[in-house]
């Protein structure tokens, strides 16, 4: 693509590092910039700015917050003996939605993937056994693991598993099944399977 | 969407004031800054500044540029006698890409639309016949009207057309017809129509 201008060529690359925007979206977005007036330019680039300069990973469970200690982690409400591992920021907010769970989190930042080069070190596992033995913040009694069921989400529940087994706290895993809504004949076999074999008890 | 920080709200709202970028894309934009190191998230902040304080629209055709006047109306390789009128500036790199127009370009900045509240005083319709009217920077001999096939388009093309008329300059409009690669079965009728109403000498 020949830009006009070296300064759109700039913004277009920046723009274009952001995940899934190629360079024609990244010259869409530059050129409805232009059109925009100065100040609202700066408030955007602020924000982007604010997000790196302003913002915290909870003390406690590396959630994104405005505080050094999140919302959740400070609310009196929740039940702070369950701990919810989570791989980022988007499954907290997808299990927040659900309204179905009043735990603490304990957010990883990623699953171990040796093919990308992540290894336990560069997760918050040692923060998380680390809450479990002091029970600093809270005493933990359940850790809850929701990683992603992949080869690599098998592998942290397995690894962390390790890790917690021996400090007696209880450790579970969510429910695989079926989706709510979804006809048996489009489920793979994977989880079909799995469903018949931790099925449970029917609520008349 | 419950978003567990205001600051990342306020991000994740101004992101996705860009065009054809929703929430959930504008979080996703949102997280991925937050794992960049602070340089790059400034360094995109800078550029999108730049667009509003550090480009130009050139003084003679109105495209963006790093200077007062773009390469192509300052460059002595063009023919500066021919005028090809566009929308917006993606057209001119559109037509430039083709590498078969070697002419200066006025770009209008949108066309007429009164369902959009645009009149013609919101385009560069008027610095366009005061540039075929006294031949500054250079002396007008062909406009090609190169806007799109829409009804605004055609009636934007209408009212240059009315108004360059009695100024004595030559006025084109870009060859319509089935399109390079395309099957007469899947053409539009009207676009057929036009490409035999039009039809040219075979080259042999």
């Amino acid at each position: 693509m020949n830009l006009p201008s070296k300064i759109l060529e700039q913004s277009v690359e920046q723009l274009s590092t952001l995940p899934g925007v190629g360079k024609r979206s990244a010259l869409r977005y530059a050129l409805h910039l232009m059109q925009e007036d100065e100040q609202s330019v700066r408030d955007l680039a602020d924000a982007l700015v604010a997000l790196k300069t302003r913002m915290y990973h909870c003390r406690h469970c590396h959630n994104v917050s405005d505080t050094e200690v999140c919302p959740i982690c400070s609310s009196e409400k929740r039940q702070r003996g369950i701990v919810c591992v989570v791989e980022n920021v988007q499954d907290v907010m997808a299990v927040e939605n659900t309204q179905q769970y009043r735990g603490l989190y304990h957010v990883l930042g990623g699953v171990i993937s040796p093919i990308d080069g992540i290894g336990p070190g560069d997760l918050e596992i040692a923060s998380l056994v680390r809450r479990v033995e002091t029970g600093d913040p809270y005493p933990v009694e359940e850790v809850i693991l929701a990683l992603p069921t992949t080869m690599e989400g098998d592998t942290t529940n397995y690894y962390i598993n390790k890790l917690l087994q021996p400090l007696g706290v209880k450790i579970t895993t969510l429910a695989r099944g079926v989706a709510v809504g979804d006809s048996l004949e489009y489920a793979d076999e994977i989880t079909l399977g799995r469903s018949i074999a931790h099925r449970i008890p029917f609520e008349g």
